[in-house]
């Protein structure tokens, strides 16, 4: 995607380092990091200078490359697999990467070692791409059918951050936006601040007015209010996993969201990869653990202070506790539409989809 | 209420003067400021060191009383009152207030005039506790019923503040709360921050702390999910305006929090004093036009810097702009009662309710 004009990834390859946007800046300043070893990768991880489950395991496959780089040990790559397994240990992709590039690498011969494990990130990195641009056709798909019908600017509104800058490009629920765009729609994106950590307002606004997508950002709070009074055409989220009854488990307040959009006949969507899809799962509220993540992440707040500078303000009283549960469960009543590589679904129609294309 | 166990109400006469808890420090400072001059109250009002419907109303009363004190002109009343007025020129109780004043004051002697205003005003206080403390008992009752089903402690969820701090004592939604509480009813209350002032994390926690009152503060977005699990056993909210078909008109966020109560099979009150009710609407979607206030309040966001310093960040990125939907109507559908100081009613039994006691 453009920022000010000129396409970026959120990763790439560069000059046998690996360049990122350092996401700990945004959206006050934008500053690209050079990973040079394993450990600028494992530390990038772990502060969140990257962060989306695909860009995690995208990062992972480079912090594989930069480690056989440095040396040819024959160990290297076991070390290297486990550095990075611990930088977030619950970060599916980030396994998935490891274990794919252990796969490929196991075998090679010392002297192109390192050359096919360039390509194997590049590689990990194209199909996560050719995933979020499939996506994004199909959700053009949809909202150039949206926009038939209501043959004005469309409304938008989204929840916390699946654009690209949570995985290499396009982004997944972000992606249909994208696509809609350059495709001259008409339409503006309502971008809730997604709290505790407010990746909308730090992330998803960021991104979208560098492309030059049209948004306000809005409490979390706000959406409810819209939809009463028709502002809403289209509710599109990404999601951390959807059980293969298409119950959708997303960022806290998701469910809020679905709940007003049901109250008021607006179509609610989940954009994933299949990679998201947790096919052994059928009850999403009963089996999926929610994370209860620092409260200081509710009591704390990064901003830019009058003078520049970035802060952190605390907002609760002394002695006030606060508590932070991470993700809810969006019940598969509530969502109108699952659209993924493969296309859009209703939620229960979601293994059928996939078994017909020999996927289950 | 208490601070720090010694008893305050949000405002009080003292020495001539008139001592309001100088709410703009909350909760990081605890100031008592003290206003002399009708100027310094019509700065309170503006600046919002005390805000609140009835409080405003209560500050309003007093305002008259220091300008009548300052001079015996015989204009001074009536140029008071349009200064008051002008201070916030929406709030229904500060007008009510104001012309309260004025009608007890005409005509009376200018010897006995100023000590009349000083009653009158206190009267208008008393009043305003009287209709509090009855919400109080009626909802006591209420949890007393919930606690006798539930045995054991309490999980209440309220939304934004409507505590003693916004009116002179006990408060709205929080007074029945405040009642089980010393009544000796285990409880822990679930408080929303309420974006974007963040009067549920600067006020409602400040004040259930210094009252003893065991809380949580969670994000807005975090209500829905501890519903589906079974961790909120009632939503207590106040309200800016309630129809006579008892649709209710709160702070922005109250809709998504009915209805996940709603979904959740969670009982979800509005606790009003009778002056709260609008008797002449009947559909509070399509007749109550909701304020939009200055998108600053969402980009920006005030706490406790790192060095004890109060400051303000900017969230958003230079660029992206904002809305802010102050409020937001919850059909009556979703409501499972009404709390005044008449006692519970169902929404649709409010004009009956206050029929009945020959109120309309």
């Amino acid at each position: 995607m453009n920022i000010q004009g000129v396409h970026y990834r959120s990763i790439w390859p560069e000059d046998k380092a690996v360049s990122i946007i350092d996401q700990t800046w945004l959206p006050h300043r934008f500053v690209v990091a050079k990973w040079h070893t394993l450990e600028d990768v494992v530390h990038g991880i772990r502060s969140m200078q990257v962060r989306g489950a695909p860009l995690i395991g995208a990062a992972a496959a480079y912090g594989i490359v930069l480690a056989l780089a440095d040396t040819a040990a024959a160990t290297t790559l076991e070390q290297a697999s486990l550095a990075l397994l611990a930088a977030r240990p619950t970060a599916v992709n980030l396994r998935w990467a490891v274990e794919r590039m252990q796969q490929r690498l196991n075998g090679v011969a010392p002297a192109t070692r390192l050359e096919v494990a360039w390509q194997e990130a590049a590689a990990i990195c194209a199909e996560e791409v050719a995933r979020n641009l499939a996506i994004g056709e199909h959700g053009l798909a949809l909202f150039q059918q949206l926009y038939k019908e209501k043959r004005r600017r469309l409304n938008i509104l989204t929840h916390c951050n699946a654009g690209w800058l949570a995985t290499v490009d396009w982004g997944t629920a972000l992606a249909p936006v994208y696509h809609a765009f350059d495709a001259g729609i008409p339409l503006h994106v309502w971008v809730d601040e997604t709290r505790p950590r407010n990746q909308g307002a730090a992330l998803t606004a960021w991104e979208l007015g560098q492309h030059g997508v049209p948004h306000t950002v809005i409490a979390d709070n706000a959406g409810g209010h819209l939809m009463q009074h028709g502002k809403v055409d289209a509710v599109i989220v990404g999601a951390d996993r959807v059980t293969v009854t298409g119950d959708v488990c997303n960022k806290i307040g998701t469910y809020l969201k679905a709940l007003a959009a049901w109250d008021n006949s607006v179509p609610f969507y989940a954009a994933v990869p299949s990679s998201t899809i947790d096919w052994r799962i059928r009850d999403g509220l009963g089996e999926i653990s929610i994370e209860e993540r620092d409260p200081a992440e509710v009591a704390h707040i990064k901003g830019c202070d009058a003078a520049g500078q970035i802060v952190e303000v605390d907002i609760l009283p002394p002695g006030s506790p606060a508590a932070n549960p991470a993700f809810d469960v969006t019940p598969a009543r509530l969502v109108t539409g699952i659209l993924t590589e493969r296309g859009l679904c209703r939620p229960q129609e979601l293994a059928a989809l996939f078994a017909r294309e020999g996927q289950l």
